[in-house]
């Protein structure tokens, strides 16, 4: 049995979709990020980062991993799948895991903390970031005109980019213009592994509108933001 | 053969170390980011996202690899060498490689944005990357409290994360307190691969001090920025 700890972020995301895709019997722990339970003392035995997810496979060892992009790995070599197996398939699917992880995911992320979380209105710092994530909308959008999926076949570098640039309008980045990238998120969208995986450990409401729910959230983020 | 792309900073010096340590024969291709080298169409056939480092293996048909991250776990398993052969000791490997890629490289990366290359001097945003990086710091100063390395041995994750957290003085980062850090950074400066992969392509003079030569490199990096 896999334990997963987790939160309804991208990050987490990204495991729980891998999980649906697997077929693997998982346990969801919650992870109230609000609460700050991810410093308390207990939790950081298992990832010394403090952040979610975090997996401990009880079936081998209670063998703990942390690093979303570390645990997509581990769950695809125990089974054998979502990562091609030919030498050169399977690195293609790590480049661009890696550009997810590298990229993607921190510059999203950092687009967030200033369009949505700052104290401050700091227009030049939300301008970079949202300039440098819709660079890299741009570069995926170019690979994707030549590529169903971002690597040879579906694999773990679609389900870890994926989570992140479908949310595109909490960062206020557009996707205007390209077509690829948008054909890509749709096929996602298609999959029942991706929609079930982006409901743990709760379905959010929706982030493309401001309501009570995204005001309570963005609250709530700029109190851990400041902690 | 290996062809390495590179260029004199910490993503770049990861690989030429790696090539130091295996020992892989290799020419060097020195990019120019000034000149913008790393977007010229040619360039871009190599790396679909205009950065270095880029290696072409020549003895594997020409294949291609970008991303730092997957060019050290690309090399690694080419020679069976820097990356545990176990599957716990090789997670616990791409864990911290992963936690590199994705936090102590995207925040030391922001944190020398603002601190040295941006336009305008916002205090908020370089005390949050600078705060952000002493904390990730500290997460690998405890793991280090425990561990001779970031995994059971000596290995790629090691060597994505020196390049970087040696340069903590141009973050603007303290590492006041870190013994086991400090430890480690030395035991990883007493390497001859490490000394002389970060020499690849040119020894830089040290950014440690401010001087004619550190004063134009940071205006050529301001420059690029706001390209």
């Amino acid at each position: 049995m896999i334990e997963l700890y987790t939160a309804a972020t991208p990050n987490g995301h990204k495991v729980s979709i891998v999980l649906e895709e697997l077929g693997l019997p998982y346990n969801v722990h919650a992870i109230d990020l609000m609460q700050g339970q991810q410093k308390k003392p207990e939790y950081l035995k298992l990832n010394p980062n403090g952040r979610i997810p975090t997996i401990v496979d009880t079936d081998n060892g209670d063998f703990t991993v942390f690093e979303s992009g570390a645990i997509l790995i581990y769950l695809a070599e125990k089974t054998g799948k979502l990562l091609p197996q030919d030498a050169k398939g399977r690195s293609r699917a790590l480049q661009w895991l890696m550009f997810q992880m590298g990229g993607v995911g921190p510059m999203m992320g950092q687009a967030n903390v200033f369009f949505r979380y700052f104290p401050e209105k700091i227009q030049p710092a939300i301008d970079r970031y949202q300039n440098e994530c819709r660079r890299l909308f741009e570069v995926l959008d170019r690979h994707l005109g030549e590529s169903e999926w971002l690597a040879d076949e579906y694999s773990i570098a679609d389900i870890a980019t994926w989570p992140w640039v479908r949310t595109y309008k909490w960062s206020g980045v557009k996707i205007d213009g390209l077509v690829n990238l948008k054909r890509w998120l749709d096929a996602m969208y298609a999959r029942p592994a991706c929609v079930k995986g982006i409901e743990v450990p709760v379905k959010l409401p929706s982030l493309d509108e401001e309501t009570d729910a995204t005001r309570a959230f963005v609250k709530g983020a700029q109190t851990m933001l400041q902690k």
